[in-house]
């Protein structure tokens, strides 16, 4: 009897669950629930205003994932839920919420309805940047050795500028909360009956290693005298390695799910970590880009190295026994719809409209008509600053080159060659660091449909590059985690049996290549002139553009 | 019994004939004559295909224009043509074409009808890059000391690059003119029928000074050994200055535009240095800006220095008794119309539709929203190189500071506040070098329909901004010269009488001005650093560019 996994990948807007044959990999059936109250940046369901930059989301939205999803799929499949062997999740991170000891979420309590605070935090709630300046500048000053691991700066999207946001601005929702968790370990929690806490989430966003712990006491008091016991007091709990089980099915689940009671079920995981193996990849040196609005970069590393600007080091962090890695470009799809809605003309989308295309596709295959050098342009990829690895979201876009006539096609093919450069640029920081990448595995949309991108990947970086064979990697990574969780197989055959590729493989043209080595080396030179400090014309015009606002 | 003059402005496209009164400057009657054969860029008439970068007119256009538009601002104005005192003209420069002795341009010659060469060159004919090259090393090489007046480099468009390009393409065409002479100069002799030369093309496009004369044998020798003896063979007729009376209309000229015989011709001039008395300037540090696709700046001094980047300084080239100065953007205009047809979105034009505006119109109505520094950006505005200070065609467009939130009418401000950095570089260069510059003087389409840029201007230069009271100020300017040959009228007086401005003055605001100070300051160590060889990305990219096109 064929034997099942379902991965469940918690996204922004929406929950997606995937049933997988552990033995095939075939994707049996896949279904999606969108979430009710999807993200809350402008008003709290009681319709209080929020702030700038705040992105929450309501905890009841991801357990009707489990309570639609799930059965959705079974039911789908047509198979007997006896040979659903295990399960596991997948989450955006750092999405975190403060709940009582029992696991129920503050904004559950009658009181803490329209208290913000209350309610989670998503990965994109940009408003604790305060608080992330704080713990920089406090780790710096108490000596911490946890920034290295980091590249050097952690960003406002974490968990702990996040607590201290609550400890500042809401401090009685700070003292009620007996535990701050990660919404990945709250729906596993949910579905256990058990309280985990996963290694990925806590070392790549908790400030957390299997090393050195969590950062010390003092820093912590530093930060706000408040959070002095933040370890102890709200977030204690051993730290279980992905690949292990964290429980299984419980009473509640199974009502809530269909599942048996007893399923196994994976320890949590992140949504971007989570898909390295779902690509086949169980050694160090193959960097798989998932490339969406933005692009995040996972691998595995044999040895611990900081290296500057990465967003993290974390030992068993996406797969036991190895290092994970994992860099970052904060702008990728965002920048190539930027410009097609603010940058292309009408006379383009009436022909795209007329050849039945996308817009994007139609821009595509104006591109592809230009070898490499010949726009004349150049940009840094910098339209909502550097992640990796220069961590500078003050930095701005710049391009160069242009003419009269320059045309937008070629604008938007050196918007996706800057993005080709900032992926070598981290690639050899890596390299120059002492950690090995050999060959790239993208995954995600955008890689899918832009051959003519990969190509200019492949040639940029002189990398080989495998594409995904699955379109829902994060849910297939998921169900592969979920299937090791069973012990009905190991997770290196689950790997094997279980992730695809596609057959194309791009491969560097030489002759490219060699043309952007002289463009690269124009990139770097930039690079480095506008985001190390020599011209800091990006910071002074923000400076300036700040106090124009003011007025 | 009033009297009246008329001015002839020929443009690239037309030529065009105003009627006015010499002593209340009223514009009593204009017409426009399109030349029949327009721009000649891609085939001659008989079929005959031109190489990259030609162009070229039919010297016949000149006196359709006027055989047709001088008896049509007569008629239209009802006047008695005895009441016509002088006539004034004023062409683009350097346009130049090879004739006989007698003034017959060789391309009415049977035997040269279908070489390219036999044709009037238009100022825009850049075909002859080359031979600018050559004539920039050469007089280097020779130690001529003309470069100096001229910035330190003369461009493509120029008398004598056009001419060498004759003698080593088509020696048999340089063998057989017995002339080659400006179609300013032309058309005069043509009304006259006396050859003279002015001051101001033999100045700004020839290589001519009163004081220094024409470059030396030796440099002509050098250049080409057919041309060691151009001035004398080729070139050779005394310089009349500015403001002179060439001749009267002759028995050819009466019939052709119904003048009366012996009316007064004034010397010919140039169409953007005949707009200053036009706007009624007579004494030095009053800059006009003739603003179009690109921008032309014509001031007085009241010595000759030599100022890195000018287009040149003339005596007498632009008022008799003075220093007449030359600087110029490449792409003023260009810029605008190139970003309207390649970066704004359907959107924008489907609203601008809608208000019943141009596209123009409503960028520049959302731009205005905008306080300076508040868009966050900042361009360099060399889309089409740069001409003062820099003179290098080589340089492309800058811009930077973008986000995913920039707009389109922000990168179009951006580009017009460019071209604001770059006029006060331009007015910061001058001063530098001892030419005082007090206030601005604006002409042309843009500074009559866009009040933003105006204001950008002034907030920025931080100088006050007249603007020309006619909309035609070059064919103004040609018939003040007009009235000023016949005698019947002083020439300063003509230009207190027949000269306008507008009652609006834009003045600098300090508030923004202040700003402007520290986003100059931004802008000039761009332009520096892009300019003058810290960082030679633009030229590496054109060359790679370059490479790129072969294959």
């Amino acid at each position: 009897m064929a034997k099942y996994s379902i991965g469940v990948d918690f996204g922004s807007l929406s929950g997606r669950a995937l049933l997988v044959n552990v033995e095939t990999g075939e994707e049996v059936a896949a279904a999606v629930k969108e979430y009710t109250h999807g993200v809350m940046s402008e008003r709290l369901p009681c319709g209080k205003k929020l702030g700038e930059d705040w992105a929450l989301q309501h905890p009841d939205d991801y357990l009707e994932v489990f309570g639609s999803a799930i059965p959705a799929v079974i039911k789908q499949s047509g198979i007997d839920v006896n040979d659903v062997v295990g399960v596991g999740i997948d989450f955006t991170a750092c999405t975190v919420l403060p709940v009582l000891s029992d696991g129920t979420p503050l904004c559950a309590l009658p009181e803490y309805k329209s208290n913000p605070h209350a309610y989670v935090k998503l990965w994109k709630h940009h408003a604790a940047q305060a608080q992330a300046n704080t713990v920089n500048e406090t780790a710096r000053k108490t000596g911490e050795t946890f920034l290295e691991r980091y590249g050097g700066k952690i960003s406002s999207e974490w968990e702990i500028p996040k607590a201290l946001q609550i400890a500042q601005d809401a401090p009685e929702i700070y003292k009620r909360a007996d535990k701050f968790i990660e919404a990945a370990d709250w729906v596993v929690w949910k579905l256990t009956g058990k309280e985990t806490r996963n290694s990925c989430t806590a070392g790549y966003k908790g400030l957390w290693s299997k090393k050195e712990g969590y950062p010390s006491k003092k820093f912590f008091k530093a930060l706000d005298p408040l959070m002095e016991n933040f370890v102890e007091q709200k977030i204690g709990c051993p730290i279980t390695p992905i690949g292990d089980k964290a429980g299984e099915i419980d009473e509640f689940a199974s009502r809530l799910t269909g599942l048996k009671k007893g399923t196994a079920v994976a320890v949590a995981n992140v949504d971007a970590h989570v898909a390295l193996p779902a690509v086949g990849v169980t050694d160090a040196g193959k960097m798989l880009m998932i490339m969406g609005t933005s692009t995040c970069d996972i691998f595995l590393g044999t040895t611990e190295k900081n290296v500057p600007g990465m967003c993290g080091v974390v030992e068993d962090g996406v797969l036991p026994g190895f290092f994970g890695y994992e860099s970052g470009q904060s702008c990728v799809g965002d920048h190539f719809d930027w410009f097609v809605k603010t940058c292309v003309p009408p006379a383009y989308f009436d022909e795209a409209n007329k050849r039945n295309q996308n817009i994007h596709a139609y821009l595509v295959d104006k591109a592809s008509g230009y070898a490499p050098g010949e726009s004349g342009l150049l940009a840094l990829d910098w339209w909502n600053g550097n992640r990796s690895v220069l961590v500078d979201v003050d930095l701005t876009g710049m391009m160069l080159g242009m003419t009269l006539a320059t045309r937008p096609e070629e604008m938007y093919r050196a918007l996706i060659e800057a993005t080709a450069y900032g992926k070598r640029m981290i690639i050899e920081t890596f390299e120059k660091n002492g950690v090995r990448i050999d060959e790239l595995y993208a995954a995600g949309g955008i890689a899918e449909k832009n051959p003519m991108m990969m190509q200019i990947y492949a040639d940029v970086t002189k990398k080989e590059i495998k594409l995904s064979g699955s379109p829902q990697a994060c849910a297939l990574g998921s169900a592969i985690f979920g299937a090791a969780a069973s012990g009905y197989i190991e997770l290196n055959t689950a790997i094997r049996n279980m992730s695809k590729l596609k057959d194309i493989v791009y491969k560097p043209l030489p002759k490219n290549a060699e043309i952007y080595d002289k463009l690269y080396a124009e990139f770097e030179r930039l690079h480095d002139y506008f985001g190390r400090g020599e011209n800091n014309v990006m910071k002074s015009l923000k400076k300036i553009k700040a106090e124009a606002e003011k007025c």
